[in-house]
């Protein structure tokens, strides 16, 4: 695919960041192109997504996180998986492979103070032309709104949770 | 797939409506779940997500649509495309087929007076109890917000387009 890369954050309290983001893969796929997904804080689980990805050519898919960070306990080796994950990211990211890069909740790493924003940053200006890259989370700090494109805020106006209903198989994982 | 459907809207003028359907599309599917996509007004075109449906395994894909409707001079073969697929849907949702069925762009109908709401709204009203859907596009009516349990509101903070980049295949179709 001759493209020249985009850089998209989806952030807000909404639903679809990360939906959004495998709706893209699937659209590059089909032009034959090829996809990274790298999975920050989320740990691991059936997630639909990832039994997908290991069915579908030219998807990769990594898995770096062990779950959203609720507690304090353990935030040494949170810091440590997370920093793990980024430096897989910047190998992903410099390696020419891809055509799209998704970095699935990276926003919470300098928001967690895992990471500096600006060794992001750095990243996204160092990134091959053709690659695009789809960065997901909430709160996206001004350091990365300023580096990206296009940035969706995807805000809650209805949310079923809040009616009782529970994150439900094959919608919200 | 044993789940209580749901009743989701993307809506707002930002990226991600449809994409976020079709990522959730992906998830349904990885957990085995079967999916239909009817795209309403989008014409036909090489969409990469089309290629790729036509590869995967329990996704049924209708276009209904000839395009986005700009023009007033054809709008009575428009509305009678668009009632058309109306009639592909309401036989898709009461067929109690599929886990998901994701209704793209649907919003349009009744904006444009090509459809009465209360129709759609009766069709949500009977759909069986297991089938999730997903309505997207601009402007979803009061009628509609009223019926589902999940609505977000893809806000557009930065855009792509308003800096001068054009729409690129893999990202944008």
């Amino acid at each position: 695919m001759e493209t020249c890369g985009r850089v998209i954050i989806n952030t807000g309290n909404g639903k679809g960041k990360t939906t959004a983001a495998l709706g893209t893969a699937f659209r590059t796929l089909g032009h034959g192109g090829r996809v990274c997904v790298i999975q920050f804080l989320k740990g691991q689980g059936q997630y639909g997504e990832r039994v997908m990805a290991g069915k579908t050519e030219n998807l990769d898919w990594f898995i770096c996180g062990k779950g959203f960070v609720f507690k304090k306990d353990n935030i040494d080796e949170d810091r440590e998986v997370a920093r793990q994950g980024f430096e897989i990211a910047r190998e992903k990211v410099l390696s020419d492979q891809y055509d799209l890069i998704i970095l699935d909740e990276i926003t919470y790493l300098p928001l967690y103070d895992f990471l500096d924003v600006t060794e992001i940053v750095k990243l996204i200006q160092n990134k091959p032309k053709r690659l695009s890259l789809i960065l997901t989370g909430r709160d996206a700090v001004p350091e990365l709104i300023a580096v990206a494109d296009t940035v969706t805020v995807m805000e809650p106006l209805k949310h079923a949770y809040e009616n009782g209903i529970k994150a439900q198989k094959g919608i919200e994982f």
